[in-house]
């Protein structure tokens, strides 16, 4: 065994979050250079029933904070879904980040087998912790930072591959 | 210490692809119904100079082969990129699948440590085994299955969140 569930949990999810900053803002300067309102490039969607930008960062932060803090036994803090800017967007994810960062490793000790459940729209799912992490909280991240990405990308902000991975 | 590199990696990739292949199904039922092409489906792409639906595929495939194989030492296969139609595609999926839940959890002892390097582009990439998996691999492949479900829900394709995660 080679790897710590903090491991494979924390750093992982705070470099998303990360990333999603940093692409934001990107988001922010095309709009500025375009003279694209930034409020229609919050409110884009990539079909008419699916979430729009904002709230697939919102999603992203509800995600990460919500899988670390179940896997580490600790409250979940309850941030209010009220941004309505690019630069708000970005305080809840430096906060987000600021939680993830601040859980102590020793709280995920033993949580690969800890039982999770979860309310996921009319239905309530349960998982042992690694099952949860790797079926359920890494996926869900990856899905709302991928989703941003594609809606930014589709209104023409100039962002790749490697802003995605943020490879260095 | 609680995670193998293995457990980190096999069935996580492998979960996703099979997910990828359901998606594509449903893709194909919708097509079906609604009268579309399937053809034209997979060359839908979410902004002009992003790759199109079946190129989605075939770098979800890749990402986890490559992955898997530089991980665990072993030879990557080489598919070629020839599918033209959802069954195809599908077979490749299957395919992939074979050959990633093949290769034997003991090859990857040791993997976190492991140096990979690779070309993406221009660029030469080199990463230690525990980098590469969570912070290449996994980001690559979910990213490409999760612009291909952007890609079928942007095309009315009626597919949902549990769709993506897979959740019984």
């Amino acid at each position: 065994m080679t790897l710590s569930m903090y491991q494979a949990a924390v750093p992982v999810l705070s470099r998303r979050l990360a990333i999603l900053s940093s692409l934001l803002a990107k988001g922010a300067d095309h709009a500025a250079a375009a003279g694209i309102d930034p409020s229609d490039l919050l409110a884009t969607r990539l079909a008419p029933d699916m979430f729009p930008l904002t709230r697939q960062v919102q999603i992203a932060s509800d995600g990460a904070k919500g899988g670390v803090a179940r896997l580490a036994g600790v409250e979940v803090p309850s941030f209010p879904d009220e941004e309505t800017t690019i630069p708000e967007l970005q305080a809840r994810l430096a906060r987000t980040i600021e939680f993830v960062d601040g859980v102590p490793a020793d709280r995920f000790e033993g949580s690969e087998d800890r039982r999770i459940t979860l309310k996921a729209g009319p239905r309530e799912l349960e998982f042992a912790g690694r099952d949860f992490l790797f079926g359920f909280v890494l996926p869900n991240v990856f899905f709302h930072v991928t989703t941003a990405y594609a809606i930014l990308r589709h209104r023409g902000v100039p962002i790749g591959k490697m802003d995605y991975l943020g490879a260095s």
